[in-house]
């Protein structure tokens, strides 16, 4: 992978910027959206990548909505007039007031003072509605299938807090149709688009299919807009040798390119179990890349019990933050050629 | 990729073998069986490396055949004795006479006078036949679609020779009775059966697919059996941030392990298009665990109107001769164990 000079700098070329570049993270609560967010703090660092959880611009808390009977899918039950005039003053280099929201008591603490760093994730339900999009440089929204959701779900719900199965399906149900009213179009505007299933990868077997397919490996679609300026080669730790000896665990890659709500985009397929060491050297290149030292803290916590293999999932992260910086380059370049980097 | 002392010697030490690895290539008529053989020949050298086509132990010549309606897919209609005699003098270091057939004249020429050589290629419809398989020392079973099949056949007798499509489809018919009845069995036998289909990347797509996927470019599958004993590691030279761009032609990768007629397999699925690079990326690496030179004379013919792209047989002929290559490393191990090797 070409080291470039220019790019060893990122860390510092990024503190160059005159205004943070701002991320929009989508999709359903639980949908997995923290996962990506996280590849793209774990590789550039907390102090560079800040975080706005949308949460906070709900217009009511627990004990409110159970009486107003709303959900907080409801684009009307959240102050999205705020979160635009927020993020127009972090664009402007101002610091803001972001309200927060607490999942544990159910209701609002105090604002928390935000001051513009070089790139600003905003993560929630609304991340990418339609007022909010000119504001944005990059756009992701996580889609996990109605089946992986709702194994999601039990999994939480029913067997972690105790909770009816039957309530949870028919509370699923309401919330299921006011996800597709209010939220699901997002998609349709976002750089990326992950999809997310339970394995396919038995479809690839004849016979008795042998491979050892965890419950957490889950096959993924990265819906991608091409970048305008590509990054350099990243290239993709495959080893033949291992895939053909015996006791490997399967695994799937495709890219297809097609339109998608009518914009050209690489889908991207992969699914199953990799092993640590293949995630370790593709992240070891980015990091190459980037200059910056991973972030440990934000390990990714898919998979903490099993050590050797990891899933698709985590593969994904990567490519999602690859993505990512070829967006971060294509904006230095601008900000190079208006000369706007600051001293 | 680790060059290892051994590895470089391998022309050497196959040189000093005892007696020859035998290959057997099974499958129809114009099923693509050179295509795989020639990647081993054009990776190996034509010195070490000799061929022995089957159809010069068919019983009866084209006028014969003409008269007596026997179709040479018929094991009775061929010398499988003589060719097993054959193949056990050739592993005891004697020269044999082989039979030949001229597809020009449809008559019997001279038989040709070989020599072992280190490698020796068996190509034909009964090459993997029950009395011959305690002589071989691996086994390829290639094995087209029926679809794929008659594209070819058609191709080639109807648009190129003027055969009427309606006779063609009349002897397709009784043809593949017989293939199904004396050849098809034999791929239950083999190390590496090879599945050829028309290209199915548009599955991978999602409301319109806008991938070039030219006539030419098939689905493979590579039913292999694992190594006893697997060579370093071969990386794969993909590369993510090509994937990425926009008009990249579509491609597909899959490792699935299952059991497959009772063995335990890996079966590797790959299609669309991929680039002369990645091609000749794959052969270098290759090559430079051989050390030998590759044949340029035996070139693939895959597809040489186009220079810039290659398609998943060209690909699939190469991890073939890797996957050979494992067996001739154990082969070799074999005999510096037992001290065999010549001086």
């Amino acid at each position: 992978m070409n080291n470039q000079p220019a790019c060893v700098t990122l860390r510092s070329r990024l503190l160059q910027l005159p205004s943070p570049i701002i991320i929009g993270v989508s999709g359903d609560s639980g949908s997995g959206k923290t996962t990506y967010s996280n590849g793209i703090r774990r590789l550039l660092g907390d102090d560079i990548v800040k975080t706005i959880e949308l949460d906070g611009y709900h217009k009511e808390d627990r004990d409110q909505r159970l009486l107003s009977g709303r959900l907080p899918l409801d684009p009307d039950a959240n102050y999205l007039d705020l979160l635009e005039e927020h993020l127009r003053l972090l664009k402007q280099g101002k610091s803001i007031d972001v309200p927060i929201y607490n999942h544990g008591t159910g209701k609002f603490d105090s604002p928390r003072s935000l001051a513009p760093s070089p790139i600003i994730i905003i993560e929630g339900l609304h991340a990418l509605y339609p007022q909010l999009l000119p504001l944005l440089d990059f756009s992701i929204y996580v889609d996990p299938d109605h089946d992986v959701k709702w194994q999601w779900k039990y999994e939480r719900d029913v067997k972690k807090r105790g909770h009816r199965a039957e309530a949870l399906r028919e509370e699923m149900l309401k919330r299921e149709a006011a996800y597709k009213r209010w939220i699901d179009f997002q998609k349709t505007n976002a750089n990326i688009v992950i999809k997310i299933f339970h394995s396919r990868l038995q479809e690839f077997s004849r016979h008795e299919f042998t491979g050892q397919v965890p419950g957490w490996c889950y096959k993924v679609e990265l819906i991608v807009e091409p970048a305008s300026i590509p990054l350099p080669t990243l290239p993709l730790p495959f080893d033949f040798a291992a895939m053909l000896a015996a006791h490997q665990p399967p695994f799937m890659m495709a890219a297809v390119p097609c339109t998608y709500w009518g914009r050209p985009v690489t889908i991207i397929h992969i699914d199953g179990v990799l092993s640590q060491q293949t995630i370790a050297e593709l992240e070891a290149q980015i990091v190459a890349y980037t200059g910056i030292p991973v972030d440990e803290a934000l390990g990714s916590s898919i998979n903490p019990q099993e050590f050797e293999q990891v899933s698709a999932t985590q593969f994904a992260q990567l490519l999602v933050t690859w993505r990512f910086l070829e967006q971060v380059n294509y904006r230095l370049f601008e900000a190079i050629q208006k000369e706007e980097l600051k001293a």
